[in-house]
């Protein structure tokens, strides 16, 4: 049987934006077809928004998308000013960049592996499989640890997912795990210099969830530290209100990409007749004919009044493909160079909260 | 132009499992090939999970089920004792079962609608589209203020979503739309009556979140009502501990498979070596190439330690047309005649819950 | 390691139209949505082309649908009068309905061997795998040289492949290969009796493919039997013009997808005006946005002037599950009682024919 | 309403190979997850069956390729001796190559027409939709007559798809239809000078099968041309006995894919023990699970004994995004340098062949 070092060497390397100057393809996909064309229009629509100085860029990521190599590009984005928040599912920020900031990688799985034939063996070894990748579980344990220390330092009271995730930038700050003292950059700590706020609406729903839960356990009886989902909503809905002109970049669907499409809606409910969301991309592989939100179309949420379908843009494709050309393209296109960051972090501070009891 | 009237005339009719006995159709398809193969077995392990009396079966939902009229499907199955604990999308919970049981429906929107053509028209006749089906925006909204009123009702501190459904129930017995008082049943009061709790881990990413952010603005430096989702998974994880065999019968991916996947692991953090979902069936029109959660098999789960992979099938169609096969089957096979309810909400509120400050 | 015989055990078996009576489920699907609502409209649609007296109907069949239980579905619609004229890919017609017409089977293989976990060891025992059915090499093998026996017997000339299937079935009846003799019934063999042409415009390209190379090799330099599918073409659109009323029931998209819509045109260029296919359901898996035939919607075909866009439907579903549902629901609606088989193969045979040199 | 010279304002331009250094791109890829890391492994393979001199090299191609800009890609592949024959649907060759080769163009569609709003106003215009490219019809029959005039000049018996396929380059010589004469260059032409086989197994199946619609009519009862598609797959088999060693580079799937993964079982059939096809990659949307032959994967092929499984891949893109990649990988790596071309039409001129009657 194979050991778990010799499963465990390859590490996924992510990509760099500043080593591959893709406009010359992406200008050139642009006279074809199919999803080159509509890669070609999404990279343009978010070089637009980029150059809007009004508009406000949330980012929304589903799927495991830092374990697939992107981390890179997801934090030279918020370095260089390319996004103003970022909703994502918990697992991006928490079990793969975060994970990735306390020093652990994600490997490459062998082709062979991809389909199931191994998940016996990869159990026995505590290796965990996302598609051709594989996790170490006992690392991942770890990070649900580190979750729960945080967790555990923190007032008992309801807190949105931001202001933990923020916490977690703190302790990267705290415990050295910064790009300054030699270690990699991460997500979690670029949002946090950047006062990027990044909101996980699911947030029990990754590994975090697994911190959140030895921690209650531990203190039955006793005041908790509690997520509060519905404040992370009126969060990012002050947030359009302060900010109205917003533009969406959604890597997969699931709850981010409601979540970021809602804060219209939720607007008009506190009586702030908020504009619709006036630039919108989406890259999935979802399709949209089982009505399921993931795999719905722009147009469609334009008939909830969520989005304008002037600069809207579909992209089929995987994002691992996809993401590095329309990233790529605003980037090298030096779209954001005369952009400021909105460092809405600190507008979300100087708010006053709901005193959750 | 046409009228809002003239556009929202046929609603949508929830299938009943009662009238059509599917038992010889999905038997002759176990001996076919591919999808329909898949259903077969899909049934017949959801068959098995029933009449294994230790097994507590849970429910996931995702994607737009309601709507697409399977509303029936689910309510039959918790008064069949065919379910135990429900976890979901908020929409399907909120947005489109409270939203029927209020007594509004959804409506079949023509082919033509399908792509998009109309939803300009759409928007200013405030008309929702969810691909082929059409929703009131404004019964939407009586929605969302509805749970307002619910939530403005509940003394504030931190609840999981189970506790605020709970009382979505509740108000639903006071106002009299009950079966009993010649309303249409729902999942929402079906569970209420027969203890079935229902988590829904993303509470904010639907109607409830809009009743949410209306209750905290209103109350901005008041205490409020929360949604814990950290309790969510604290209490399933005490269901998982509390009655180790389970099943999951999941349609869909997103938040509600991954949260319901994870209680294996959380169990274990708090110390307790529960099994893995003994079975689990999954019904999806999601690829597993994108490495995303939501089309990844169930033998990948069984890498970290979460489905076993004796009992599991995946079926990759739509759930509209593969739902009604399965649960039929089980339910003309009388899978669950002998089955009593797990009356799960019942030994939840008996728990000694932890104190969210 | 397994034997051969250990893993082609079990059989696929067809299911039969008569046995499922879905009509009331198919009606039910009608008030639904997404792929249900989808399924019924193709069914009421298939149902009207029946009604329609004039109206010839053409099944266009690609993927695996054979060896997968459907071939008795095609055999009771040929024998109930429900189509006119067949368009296949050769691997339907020929690896699979004549192979198991000559009392061969196709077998269910183990969901461990779907995605290629095993097929260097079915290598070795010469068994071949479709997805999730086994075939036994050596039998095929058997059907390769049928046909070169067939092929061997007739005079040296260009044929359709119509024609060449039609002397398949005058094999069989010779043979006692009938269900007359005792025998399964088979497509082959029921369009042989009820004189509906089946065409397979890539003829080459299956077991058939294969007896004729190894015809044409053994009479080098002498004359041979070859096929034209241009007479193939010319065929199907002389049927066209003499019935110019004809709707479309396909399966998959490929080849017979594109030729069977292409003779509309092809009619005009021969200076006759016919009318484009007044009825167009298809049921496929693939999706739009690769630009390929086999996914592209039928309102795309009717910009060719191919398909009138009232009466058509996609259906995106695997077809071991549509089918039976579109199928059965025209079957038990009886919507061909009143029909009788247009016996396009007599008109064909009347006709003056090109002569291939 | 719209007119047609409005609609077809901006062609589709190809893509040029050489002006996009991929290699660090696809590289970076390497070390990526999912459909990127499939991409990189698969142009890896290409290099190396580029770099293998024995290996002959098949090119598949099904779904609208030149169409939607790929056809310099495929004009450079052969003239940098990348590719020594071609399997293709007939419409990449006939109307979308040849087409553009007798000075036509295709055009850019708007959004708003992919999803079918706007087919009855194209219909009208005489505009043929693909996806999101227009075609002008007008301009389409000129190529069907094309094919007709050149059909008409040929002597009349049986030919393979190859033969008819190599009068058109001729045909294009002699118009003058040349890089040399100031025109594009076209993959015809290309494959015409650099002996390059190009076969369409169903040739009846695209403009060319109007033209021989016409051809075989207005000839009735006097001897005609005729396409025998046997004698494709006899020539395309020849050549595999004559090269053994071969790689597969496949675009879709379809009747290109099968039929020439066949050729490997044919070679056997005339008693030659051929390897299995050394090397494979195929770019596809589709998906296994309908058993469809487009989607299977290529273990799948090698329980067949047609595909060794060692240096295989599946790419689950959209070929305009893959492709250019893939391609451009072996082409700026310079695999094919030292590489010259097979010049297999020569090979099969001068076989003695079947003498089709």
């Amino acid at each position: 049987m194979t050991t778990k070092n010799e499963l465990l060497t390859t590490p996924v390397r992510h990509i760099e934006l500043a080593e591959h100057n893709v406009v010359p393809l992406v200008d050139a996909m642009a006279s074809m077809a199919y999803s080159s064309r509509d890669t070609a229009r999404a990279a343009s629509i978010y070089e637009r928004m980029l150059r809007d100085g009004e508009c406000g860029v949330i980012l929304c990521l589903a799927g495991s998308l830092i374990s697939a190599g992107l981390q890179k590009v997801f934090v030279d984005m918020i370095r260089n000013n390319m996004v103003d928040a970022i909703v994502s599912t918990g697992a991006n920020i928490v079990d793969q960049d975060f994970f990735e900031a306390l020093g652990f990688r994600h490997y490459i799985a062998g082709d062979e592996y991809k389909y199931g034939n191994g998940d016996g063996e990869l159990r026995e070894l505590m290796i965990d499989r996302i598609y051709d990748t594989f996790i170490d579980e006992e690392e991942l344990r770890i990070c649900d640890e580190t979750t729960e220390k945080i967790i555990n330092g923190m007032a008992p009271k309801a807190y949105s997912s931001r202001e933990i995730i923020r916490e977690m930038g703190a302790y990267l700050e705290r415990e050295g795990r910064t790009p300054a003292a030699g270690n990699n950059d991460s997500i979690v700590f670029a949002a946090y210099e950047k006062n990027v706020p990044i909101f996980c609406p699911a947030f029990s729903d990754c590994s975090a969830g697994f911190g959140f839960v030895a921690h209650q356990h531990a203190r039955r009886g006793k005041p908790v530290v509690s997520i509060d989902s519905a404040k992370d909503f009126y969060e990012l809905t002050q947030l359009k209100i302060a900010n109205p002109t917003t533009g969406l970049l959604m890597i997969g669907g699931g709850v981010p990409k409601n979540f970021a499409q809602d804060i219209v809606v939720a607007a008009e409910i506190l009586g702030v007749e908020a504009p619709m969301h006036k630039y919108a991309v989406q890259i999935t592989v979802a399709d949209s004919r089982d009505g399921a939100l993931s795999g719905s179309t722009l147009k469609e949420a334009s008939s909830w009044g969520k989005v304008d379908t002037t600069y809207e843009q579909m992209v089929y494709a995987e994002a691992t493909l996809a993401l590095p050309l329309i990233a790529g393209y605003a980037f090298h296109k030096q779209a954001a160079v005369a952009r400021k960051g909105k460092r809405w972090a600190e507008v979300l501070s100087q708010m006053t909260e709901p005193v959750s009891a």
